[in-house]
């Protein structure tokens, strides 16, 4: 079964996912079987994280950034802008699939897990993400 | 149900897989599932990614190659070439199984997601993805 | 089918599951499929990566060690210990989860591919992993 979820983002950062695909879950009541998120974009990502302490974010956040400069004299692709490349290399380091098993009716995370995409654009944008859900 | 891909590679870059993938979909006719791709080599990896500009295809390239260098003295293993260690770090960075929803019997790829095997040996070889398809 | 794994782990570094989710695979019988592994964690990851040399291994996990260094200035989350934020990120950099096609009874392992979890802590612990097998 496929659904279609749309996360409107406000620039870069990470944002939790995880009640409207545990909402999305409830929809299709499967017992036992395997959900796949896919995010339709190469400039955004998808992970799965710590969702207790919020500086874990900013962390993570503030790492990749260093790790991915803007204005990265190696750059050839600059027309979209100095935060283009970045994104695509950030998409490539993190994921653009992830697949969660789904047990008695609910997604197996860990007790401290949730679901993010990251927004690796300063200006954002609405970012589709499709969802697989099997038996 | 499984399929076989080997893609001839003739040393390190992005290989566009796409138009073979979405044959072998045209090939199983599924009208919704789920398409997952996996590579057997942990010195070559799958990624998704823009395919509009081939600049981004190589800043990607040439990032990586940088921060994953040749000949750093970290290395022990060795025995392989100098451009061993290396890929098999790039392989970890990157993806060795990937999965994309199917929806009206094809990928849902976004409009420039392109699917690549990415080679990370000099000399290349053939390289053998397994894709299984559900419905 | 869903099944459980739990590794023990006594500090950093990569422990070789192959032989459990082989052995997990015989038990359940499939001919023809996919096993997706899921691991409940933020501070362990998944990989897949060769088996035959030793060093690889350690290569891999001080390679990462380096990238991802402790005591980093930029870390706001240091609460639980100079390695737990390194931890986070490196399970972002690597898998949380990771499917294979089986074939033939088999998981469609290369000839040189393992199956490791990554532990990212020094004191270890017990990890767990959910294993999805579908036909």
């Amino acid at each position: 079964m496929i659904k279609h979820l749309s996360v409107a983002t406000s620039g870069q950062g990470l944002y939790d996912i995880t009640t409207q695909l545990t909402a999305q879950l409830a929809d299709v009541s499967i017992e036992e079987g395997l959900c796949t998120l896919f995010v339709q974009h190469t400039s955004a990502s998808l992970i799965i994280q710590e969702n207790a302490d919020p500086a874990v974010q900013d962390d993570l956040h503030n790492w990749l950034n260093r790790l991915v400069a803007e204005h990265d004299p190696l750059y050839t692709h600059i027309d979209e802008g100095p935060d283009d490349m970045p994104a695509h290399i950030k998409s490539v380091l993190t994921a653009t699939s992830l697949s969660i098993p789904i047990e008695n009716h609910r997604l197996v995370l860990g007790i401290w897990q949730g679901v993010y995409l990251w927004e690796h654009r300063h200006h954002g944008g609405t970012r589709r993400i499709v969802i697989h859900f099997s038996e």
